[in-house]
């Protein structure tokens, strides 16, 4: 029996692990749920642990890819900084190598993700590309010239933090307004619940029967699994979210003008219930829209595993 | 008598044109006033000619190069559309070039000041910089790896076209909301005249004088003289395009993480009215400020002629 590289994918909300081969084959997904921000570091790094054995099932590991949705330094070596995560500039690296007594390499999701697209899925061959992914919240990654731009502090393509709304909603990160908490798996959440709240959707919705009529139970797959039913408040949610989507992607065309746009992340699972309604305003806010290409808006090729792909190739090339 | 390379910079506001040595000395300006974005196109060359000739003084011109307001494509050869500027998909290079009887160039107005300020100005050593150029609205050039980026359609950079406020003011381009909209030259003179129309203000302001007493009259120069004399509601309205300012550049350090701000422009003048309110909301609103280095914001070296200085250089190396 070989030896598998793993890769990982931890987000605000669940982990994700599981063997790639070096095509891009993923074995069956391993997942957890992410402990949560407040917690103790070592219970992140329990479920962290769990996922990876899980996917190995057994094989000897050659090494694991980590894609943290947090800012990771231009070595590889920590995560600084994560809105949705524990860890706080610590040597993540080196103690998961410890614990887990292989090589281990960790990245930005967002960068992960837009490797695995760049090298194996929606944006082959591309040479200008931002990959958004979207998940508990927004991140993302900026390829210009076929190569991942990493900026002064290894932090470039934190596009879920830039202000959309003055004075809005609260962010994790400390500011307002950010992009993701209009557009997110966060965001698909506190739209369709704040609508269960209203009087007028009683009785219209299978988010009530899917939540037993508690608007607090809601979870985004609720929300997706009644949009995929025709519920009418979860195409709604899906398309607030969507068109969001759309008015941030046109602020960051304006700013690299790029060849394609890729997203990806859980709510990408979605495709055109959020895609669509993305392009559409995309066209509408983009300056100059008449006068220019408008960059393809494409799902993920990997949908919500690129992460998990990309931390894989990183670890193999890793050696 | 030696021949000259003339630098032409023609914003929404004015056109400002002077001859430039190798090394970046800027002889005398001349100046014409912008005729309009609804004039004919033939107005507009009209008032660059009379600039360029001016600036010439007599001497031959090897060469001239204009920094525009407005999209240019990758080629250099036409101004695809200008918010401000009457041309649109229009072949302003070779008409001039016929006009001229001498070999011209042409491209984005801040992408002529980076080339400035990257080659013998405020930037000079740095690999990573973006440029905002803030005149009557906001132009902007990225430089990455010591390389202008232009993107798919000779568009990146176009920062002043991002939306920071939804449904927010109507803009030239438009969109509503636009950055440029909260921080430029135009949204100086919006600030101070709103304010003069305040029976609270009534008596308090040099302003006053300045304009006769009619706001309808009021300039971005009067603005910028009431502030240096110390005038509390110039200096107010200054602070209040100096915040939006730092919340733009936040937005741009979260997507590009730079090593360094330029801003250049006409409104760049103004210096630390400016740029001191611009860092302090930079510093509040950039995501993870405590986790990372928060990039100097500087004023261009060339200030306010660093457009004219690029393009000068550009048809200097264009032979």
């Amino acid at each position: 029996m070989g030896t598998v590289y793993v890769g990982v994918d931890i987000g605000g909300t669940k982990v994700m692990a599981a063997a790639v081969s070096a095509s891009g084959q993923v074995g069956p997904i391993a997942r957890r749920t992410t402990p949560g921000r407040r917690v103790e570091v070592t219970l992140v790094e329990d479920a962290l642990t769990e996922a990876v054995f899980e996917a190995a099932d057994g094989r000897p590991v050659a090494g694991v890819g980590i894609a943290a949705a947090g800012f990771v330094d231009a070595l590889g070596e920590r995560v600084m900084f994560a809105p949705h995560l524990p860890w706080r500039n610590d040597p993540t690296r080196s103690r998961l190598e410890a614990r887990w007594q292989t090589r281990v390499v960790l990245d930005n999701d967002a960068n992960c993700a837009a490797r695995a697209e760049v090298a194996l899925g929606a944006a082959r061959g591309v040479a200008d590309v931002l990959m958004v992914t979207m998940g508990t919240g927004i991140g993302g990654a900026v390829i210009l010239g076929g190569t991942l731009l990493r900026g002064r502090n290894g932090m470039a393509g934190e596009f879920g933090h830039m202000q959309v709304v003055p004075d809005g909603h609260g962010c994790e990160c400390g500011g307002t307004g950010c992009w993701e908490q209009y557009s997110s798996g966060n965001a698909l959440v506190r739209y369709a619940r704040s609508r269960m709240l209203h009087a007028s959707y009683a009785g219209t919705t299978l988010l009530e029967e899917l939540t037993g009529g508690d608007p607090a139970a809601l979870t985004g797959p609720m929300v997706t699994a009644a949009a995929e039913r025709g519920d009418h408040l979860a195409l709604q949610a899906y398309e607030e979210i969507g068109e969001w989507l759309g008015v941030g992607l046109a602020n960051l065309v304006a700013a690299f003008d790029p060849e394609l746009l890729v997203i990806g992340g859980g709510v990408s699972a979605a495709g055109d219930l959020l895609l669509g309604p993305a392009r559409t305003a995309l066209e509408q806010s983009l300056v100059g829209a008449g006068h220019r290409v408008v960059p393809p808006v494409v799902r993920a090729h990997f949908g919500p595993e690129a992460g998990v792909v990309g931390a894989a190739a990183l670890a193999r090339s890793a050696g």
